[in-house]
């Protein structure tokens, strides 16, 4: 029988070329389709750098225009889906509740293959499945969706049933531009698995749900806000921080499987996060806590080159605009499935099933 | 930048070493754990399978008895699935239902890490989600699952309203058994993605229903009976075939993308199919077009090495049972969650995350 080359984890192992994104660990450097990303988060919005993705550009005030009525028209759910998610019971988690709601979606005009209308569509629908669930656990109505805002002031509307400030719009724009696409990561190579199988792109982000609700993928990005919170002082960040590391634990919030180098999205959500929380002591506290990480981390754990990463920005911009922990993965949700369906579209473009084998190690038969 | 070593479709890479089955392509050998998986579909029952597969041996009287308690006491889908069910509206197709009632069987008790017991729960109630659905289709109420049948009996009885004979179960349980489990194909890839992230069983079975409802994985069944019905006549069949072939169209339930001689499970079925189609003439037209087909490959794609693939004979046997094309592929998804389970267990027991890379051709900002 035969053996085949074995790669656990596909660690180095390209399985597509890719027009989306370039991801340089070793460099620090993030590139979407001949932007960096640092600089579309913030110089541009939401549905701009979605443009670029999915369209191969930025798009000119008329293109923009286009996009942002098409999304506007599309952020209703149908009725049905309402009273599924409305089904759930509310012990489940809000993961769960996202992917059976995007699961729900399917209709007979979502098949293979999949187009733009279709992308547009699931993208405009996903903030309102989480804020129709969120409104639910809070105890009340949900909002229907406000046509004169954009999708990230929509977003924060719908949850918190206020309009939100300019800055609070802008520093969460910027954290969905720069989690809107990331390569190969475990979400979006399921879901281009699935594409692979010429199955319909609802099934390809089911799949990369559920895939990103892994906390080997999707992280717990609570952990940051709760050590930040156990801290509490600034005063008590050394000697917590100490003990962590004394003890063998890891900070959360510092180091990451692909950037050996400043995660450049940390460096982006730092400048925005700092223009919005100057006078907040979350946000000092935040900051003197990430100094006093990175100082014993080169103290603990020399040449390792531990940096602040995404999740420690991410957990700051969160909490500045207000929005609870259980929030954190669906809302990197909201904002990835613009990569993903940017990877389905491109898997679709140019498709070959990806069926890797596995070798056999068990006994034979006599 | 760092190029990676390309693996588009990852042919002939294995990404993982599995006790769970040996599929060798080249010489037509289908192994579960030490069994050939022929001989297990003709003398062993979708219970005994799902054991070997699950735990590893085929079970004692008494671990199959326990075995076959847990599964029938689990058939029951909780109040707010059915509910779910009932909203998707009635032109959504069968697997994007199975998919989202699936999905909905989230609950706190299916976190990770995968247990035998969230399997056996799953396993039990996905015939009741495939029944339930069947059932309101046609206009009637879902007939709640019977504790004195066995899995597949039970399948059957609650389709078809009425209890199957035993040579009804006999032939749909050795089909059963002999799609539980084939190596690391799209969808069980797919789960497995989703699992080394340490997300949840739910999670991992709701991307692999997905990966299995693209006709390049799940294939499309039903041409093989529209094959059949369209030729008709048994003197029809060499010039309904030779005109297909001389127009450079494929020949369905012929040919495989990973067996280049006779499919084991095609072997296994056509014993099975034939005991319980003797009398068939469905099945005697059947028979007639595949030794029609083969002789006539032969002679057009000769050295190609088609041979009749497990479709052909699966066709055969789920016309025999009296099931509707639609629910050939849902009926797949029944029995290969057995193997998508085991295949969760396996990665979580030894997990390390699935995550390529890709290479960026597109432009470098300047």
């Amino acid at each position: 029988m035969t053996t085949h080359t074995l790669a656990i984890g596909l660690d180095g192992i390209a399985v597509a070329e890719t027009d989306l994104s370039l991801v340089d660990g070793q460099n620090g450097l993030l590139v979407y389709r001949g932007h960096w990303a640092r600089d579309l988060a913030i110089h541009h919005t939401f549905e701009e750098v979605a443009h670029l993705l999915w369209y191969g550009h930025l798009p000119s005030a008329q293109e923009l225009a286009e996009l942002q009525d098409k999304m506007r028209a599309n952020r209703e759910l149908p009725a049905h889906v309402k009273g599924i998610l409305d089904l759930i019971p509310a012990d489940v988690d809000m993961m769960s509740v996202l992917r059976t709601g995007v699961s729900a979606l399917a209709a007979p005009d979502h098949a293979w293959p999949p187009s733009l209308d279709q992308v547009i569509s699931l993208t405009a629908k996903m903030p309102t499945i989480v804020a129709h669930r969120f409104a639910r656990l809070a105890g009340r109505e949900p909002l229907n969706p406000r046509q004169d805002l954009n999708h990230t002031a929509n977003y924060l509307y719908m949850l918190k049933g206020q309009e939100p400030s300019p800055a609070h719009v802008r520093a969460l724009d910027a954290y969905l531009i720069l989690t809107q696409e990331h390569g190969m990561n475990a979400s979006t190579f399921s879901g281009r698995v699935v594409a692979s199988t010429q199955s319909d792109l609802i099934s390809s982000i089911t799949a990369a749900i559920g895939a990103l609700k892994g906390p080997l993928h999707g992280g717990a990005p609570s952990e940051v806000t709760e050590m930040i919170e156990a801290i509490g002082t600034k005063e008590n960040a050394e000697p917590w921080l100490r003990a962590k590391l004394e003890n063998g634990e890891r900070l959360m919030g510092f180091g990451h499987r692909v950037y050996k180098t400043i995660d450049p999205r940390a460096t982006a959500l730092r400048v925005v996060a700092s223009q919005l929380s100057a006078d907040d002591p979350w946000f000092d506290l935040a900051t003197h806590v990430e100094q006093v990480g990175l100082k014993l981390l080169d103290e603990y754990k020399p040449g390792r080159k531990l940096h602040t990463n995404v999740e420690f920005f991410a957990a700051a911009v969160m909490r500045a605009v207000g929005l609870d922990d259980f929030l954190f993965t669906p809302t990197f949700a909201v904002s990835r499935v613009v990569g993903w369906s940017a990877h389905v579209l491109e898997q679709a473009s140019n498709n070959r099933i990806i069926r890797p084998q596995s070798n056999y190690i068990g006994s034979m038969p006599e």
